[in-house]
């Protein structure tokens, strides 16, 4: 069952539901953009799926829903925000033109988040500094819950990343995926649904690969994607996103021993490169080169697109939503029919 | 058959068979600290296996042996080389001084470079910054190669990254991929000695996947490492490495028109971050517990182990290399036995 709400009024409602549970107004803003933005996107396992999660961590005490971020000029290149153990999206907003008149005057800088919790996808923050003309790369630890190659403990998050860049004419170039071979999201929305993941999802307890959600989300672990190379990329975020932002490692994360808490504290990296001043002129046309080259190719896609289109789409008939979801989404906003 | 050699022979030799051969004597030593060091580390698909390569470039016309690198300090986070058509690694020394001034004021930097040629790995150039106590990451474009995740016509690079980070006892943590499925070298290796490729590292001419090496050098194309998410990653290089540095992308190629020419010309792009402006203390210690917790960890392996006790084992007991590329060597550096 599912039901159909406009754009305006899902971002209202959803706004309306983090604001009367604990949230301030501005992180009840930035969380409303990701979490309305996902599920207009079509990204649900980004969407109203989060919702219950952010009011769950505020309400157990784990996560401050009214944090005032601290924003650090720190040197040409960095800034650092001290999220004060809120949730990040209201961090990225804070330390966000500061940041972007680095990248712009000194062509790259680094924003670097710490004691910050981040339930969200990653491609709000990047396609917001692609609109800005810059190209950016995004990092984000997380819970342990991802065994590296020939492991058996867990001991990365999912690490995602993510990656975009301008373009003239159009949306920016965006993408953003896990270097777990499935987002946790999507494995818990399959254990609801009672559905299989993948073979090569994860492994169970006793370290054997596994197709059921519920084996590999209790006490099991989740598997890199690519084999040794996801894993590697793994590393590489657990190092920039935690140890190089000042934030805990996912090893050093206690968010499972805390009742209601459903996020790691730890941390975010963002770089920002200006390709004006990195490619001189050129830029621009190479890029709207890359575009045909994928365009024409069998069934490739342009990064970002499907998501984009599905946006527009939204934006024009409103947003499918599940309907029990819808119904939960107007309790927390204390709206009923 | 194999024979051992020296470390420090192997690079005199090295050294002597490039200045021999069209190659300027800068030019000589920076590319024999990477072909020599990959012989020694044994990462032999870039050793001695490339420097006929290196030598056909030059003979052919196709890459200038004695080009001297032009370095701009554009911006206070950016270098920008142009290798006038040399290889990069050259092009990296010459401006590697000003970017690590940057990086360690600054807190983070980019160094572009453009109309380059790279037949090496990328973890030279990458472990020499977090020797200096940077993070550094690397992209390089290449040769039209790879296609895209759903695609039928080779566009991209074999596009390797690499990524490396200091530790405060012992070598730096690098690790260096391609973003294909398989390296180009491994697959020209695997032709020479007529053995299969495995599964997935490619397509052949009527785009059915292939285990045979020659039928994917030959019309068809590699594959990218990963399915969808190893794509995402070579178009990410693809923007950072070419059209980020102004540099050809791998369509505008023109490599394979050339009789003799063995390498695109193209562009590497290098980020570094400072940990101590971004992270504040503490960075050396996570990275210490996240080397404990990988240790101890199964099979899991640290990033860069493995390579660097072949090196020390090779700097105690020689390199042991093929026969025939020793003669091969040797006539090229003028030294009959």
């Amino acid at each position: 069952m599912s039901t159909v709400v406009a754009v305006d009024e899902l971002h209202r409602l959803v706004e309306a539901a983090l604001a009367n549970n604990g949230y301030s107004r501005e992180h009840a803003e930035a969380l409303t953009e990701v979490i309305a933005g996902s599920e207009r996107d079509g990204a649900v396992s980004h969407g109203l799926h989060r919702l219950g999660q952010c009011i769950s961590d505020v309400a157990c005490g784990w996560v401050d829903g009214k944090a005032v971020p601290v924003v650090k000029d720190v040197a040409a290149g960095v800034v650092v925000v001290d999220a004060q153990n809120g949730y990040c999206q209201l961090a990225f907003k804070c330390g966000r033109d500061l940041f972007v008149s680095k990248v712009r005057n000194h062509g790259t800088a680094t924003l670097a988040i710490r004691n910050s919790h981040h339930l969200a996808p990653l491609w709000p923050e990047v396609e917001d500094l692609a609109g800005a003309g810059l190209i950016a790369l995004s990092f984000r630890s997380g819970r342990r819950t991802v065994i590296p190659w020939g492991g058996r403990r867990p001991m990365f998050g999912t690490n995602p990343m993510a990656f975009a860049c301008p373009r003239e004419d159009g949306s920016p170039l965006v993408w953003d995926l896990a270097a777990s071979f499935m987002a946790r999201g999507d494995i818990q929305i399959a254990a609801q649904k009672g559905e299989p993941v993948p073979a090569g999802a994860g492994i169970d307890t006793d370290g054997k690969q596994t197709t059921d959600p519920n084996a590999l989300l209790k006490g099991g672990a989740q598997l890199p994607f690519g084999g040794y190379k996801g894993s590697l990329i793994s590393f590489m975020v657990e190092v920039l996103a935690a140890a190089a932002t000042g934030s805990m490692l996912a090893v050093e994360d206690r968010s499972t021993e805390v009742k209601g808490a459903m996020s790691a504290n730890g941390g975010s990296l963002i770089l920002g490169i200006n390709p004006a001043l990195t490619a001189g002129d050129g830029f621009a046309a190479r890029i709207q080169l890359l575009l045909q080259e994928l365009e024409g190719n069998g069934e490739a896609r342009v990064p970002g697109e499907r998501r984009h289109a599905h946006r527009a789409a939204s934006e024009k008939n409103g947003v499918r939503v599940d309907a029990a979801a819808m119904e939960r989404l107007k309790a927390w906003a204390g709206t009923t029919r």
